[in-house]
């Protein structure tokens, strides 16, 4: 008898399978205010993961965490031309506060460019204050007309850095290793995303950058999602804000800055990623709980669970115990299968009259038998060929469903049906791409031919990617 | 020639070393926007040490972290009579979002019980769903009239606690071990604060609450400072948002509450508490620098200071190179002092010669040789010794300036003359606290004779606890 399907299979309605996923999964769910969401304890396990491996990752590169206000007077926003006017559609504005109404409303963080380079204005004095180096983990709120569960929220988490440097060099550098040592890295050796690295296209720009580096990772229904961005602002906010440093030959000069950001949308790229009709499958480099260990039935089975749970986590291993003896055990199976945890350990009494424990693989799938004596010995191993799948399944998706194409109307072809599609950006230009965004096509990033980044708009040989994306 | 005072010394004007060491230790800064502070990294890094202490004391109670909206509907607030009572008067109000007036408008979150019961109302089916155990770090906006950095700010971090419980007993068993376990443990054995555990008096209650705990700290000048409060909350909100499980036994039940808080305020108290003329004094184990290796000049004593540094890092110490050999060397004495990071290890030419550093101790204070081998051996015990300290000066502050009173004058002379003062509660009363009210002296916990938590407003024999209060 075949299984009734736990969800709608994504190629039925991949929408639909991402919203029941998330709700089956218990990763979040809708909040009374349009757009907002709760983050479910199993996912939010997830965020705190993702910020732990990219914390530590951001601190390597010299950066400190800080934490600048949530409201920030109106007057703040405008004060660059083109950051207000990019983000003056979406702001939340407070009105009235301790029962007044406010002399000057304010905003609720969209992100926080306006405020912190107030406060770098009065921290930068001299070259020796240079460079800045600032992060900060943090909420922010940008009205959303169709939102979409870590995809496009009302308030979503995120970290967001800030710098300053003394010149455009060092500005551009800095980006750039964020951009490869903290964002590529993470995404690639820990999320298992095989992200494709380059650079925005003036149209796709942050408002208020000089130059916008993304990485872009393609998801299972062949849409592309930004899963972040890394900017080099010039001197833009400096001029507007006024932060000037006295360099070391005694002129007045701008610092030049970067911002950089990454968000729990991450945790939208994960399900789109990896997940499979089955539910979701984490990565086990990510994972907060690698390894759950089920007793099937009876007394005996709970305390080997809680031995061979004990002895995976003194082997380093992030276990968690099912005991839950008294509901059905096909139900907790198919519930850490929407969870996807990499690993279960099952034992039963039949199993410890044999003196094994039933191994069961999330991503390869497939149950074996394993000597209750060799578990702690085997899992490193099974975990890290598991993270290594998703990431060959992640590239082998992108390649397979690329297209080298040589019209913009090839192009759209290849994105309106499902794929990416790499077209010389020399052929298809800004006015190209602005037909492309008629049809809900953009141009996602400009890559060199050898794969790196392009260092400038007009770089010879550059390739565009062109998709649908979220 | 006697050193011109870094900081207005705490006996000329407490409130001014207050902002002066704050400013000076680069700690944190005001925002743009009344009330709202910038945690600057040097306060956000001993900000990340409390989380990780005490995140790890929330987990090991069985809580989980999740993550519940900022944007609260205003009707949410107002279906707990007491509640919205206590908070209407400090609410920040979206009135404009998208460039559209809102339909409804939406507060910024003062506290999230509304919300989080929103939630648990559809979360909590029966009995099998409980005890429901659950945490958030965030941020929260009360609107403050007299903001203080630290003590009382527009905006706040914190983590605040939400669980459901089957039985009155447990979710009193479960605010008491928060109040214990989490709170005190932490405060004590890391802030290096000898707390007083007490249950409020119905008048200084959470608003919704059917019992308050609190952790009450005595600062510098004598005054005391609330670093924490659990709270029962009986079924009020089960009640009001229709929080009920299937009880084993069938029944429709409602759930029994709890919520718990503590904020960037213990930042205030870790000042207040510890800090002396010359700056800050970080108690070693909350210290997110715990030794500043110190290089005084030369490239000889740079090197010599990385060698050290690495050495003390691999012993499993925080630690921080100072290498500014440009800057004179009494400002960055000053400096670190100011910031009270526990040791420094300074390294110059002189001490070369001899093999040895030379170790500046800031809670003792003084200075002496150690040999360079020695150092890493030494360390530890030199950190735990003064982690002590602090704690010994805590208690002995808090000791000495108590004063057992028997009449409310009496109390109330003490509270105004920089102390506190035990008094029995059957003596004072509420008539008695009232009176005190109008002199700004409160009632800041009672406690037991004994020194435990009294389990019942009316306990005979309980002591109030009163002093003038941040």
């Amino acid at each position: 008898m075949a299984k009734a399907p736990v969800l709608t299979p994504r190629a039925e309605d991949f929408p639909r399978w991402y919203q029941e996923l998330i709700a089956k999964a218990e990763l979040a769910e809708n909040g009374p205010v349009r757009g907002t969401m709760v983050i479910r304890p199993y996912g939010y396990g997830l965020w705190e993961r993702m910020q732990s491996e990219m914390d530590a990752r951001i601190k390597a590169t010299g950066a400190e965490n800080a934490y600048f206000p949530l409201l920030i007077p109106q007057s703040y926003l405008t004060r660059e031309a083109e950051h207000v006017e990019g983000f003056a559609p979406e702001l939340a504005v407070v009105t009235h506060a301790g029962g007044k109404e406010l002399e000057e409303p304010v905003v609720v963080r969209p992100t926080s460019e306006t405020i912190v380079n107030a406060s770098f204005a009065t921290w930068v004095r001299s070259y020796r204050d240079l460079p800045l180096l600032i992060n900060q983990w943090a909420n922010v709120v940008r009205w959303e007309l169709r939102p979409r569960v870590f995809l496009r929220t009302t308030e979503f988490l995120w970290q967001e850095g800030h710098t300053a440097h003394a010149t455009r060099e060092e500005a551009r550098d800095y980006a750039a290793r964020i951009h490869r040592e903290v964002y590529a890295d993470f995404m690639t050796e820990v999320l298992a995303i095989d992200v494709v690295l380059g650079r925005k296209t003036p149209r796709e720009r942050f408002a208020g950058a000089v130059n916008t580096l993304t990485l872009e990772g393609m998801m299972g229904d062949g849409k592309a999602l930004q899963l972040g961005t890394s900017h080099e602002l010039g001197t833009n906010f400096a001029r507007a804000f006024q932060i000037r440093y006295l360099s070391a030959e005694g002129r007045q000069e701008p610092v030049w800055q970067t911002s950089w950001g990454t968000s729990t949308r991450m945790l939208g790229g994960l399900i789109m990623s990896h997940g499979d009709d089955d539910g979701l499958r984490v990565p086990p480099r990510l994972a907060s709980v690698q390894a759950v260990v089920t007793a099937i039935k009876g007394e005996e089975s709970v305390t080997a669970a809680r031995e061979i749970a004990g002895r995976l986590t003194a082997a380093g291993l992030r276990v968690r115990i099912d005991d839950r003896v008294d509901v059905p055990f096909g139900r907790r199976a198919v519930d850490w299968e929407l969870k996807g945890v990499p690993v279960r350990i099952e034992v039963g009494p039949r199993d410890l009259r044999a003196g094994t424990a039933t191994l069961v693989r999330r991503v390869p799938g497939g149950k074996e038998p394993v000597p209750l004596a060799a578990l702690a010995g085997l899992l490193p191993g099974v975990l890290e060929e598991d993270q290594a799948r998703l990431l060959r399944e992640s590239r082998e998706r992108r390649e397979s469903r690329t297209a080298e194409v040589r019209t913009a109307a090839e192009a759209a072809e290849a994105a309106l049906s499902g794929g990416w599609a790499r077209i010389p950006w020399a052929v298809l230009g800004e006015e190209g791409e602005a037909a492309l965004a008629g049809q809900g096509v953009s141009v996602r990033c400009l890559v060199a031919e050898d794969g790196s980044v392009p260092t400038a708009d007009d770089a010879p040989g550059s390739v565009a990617i062109v998709a649908r994306a979220y």
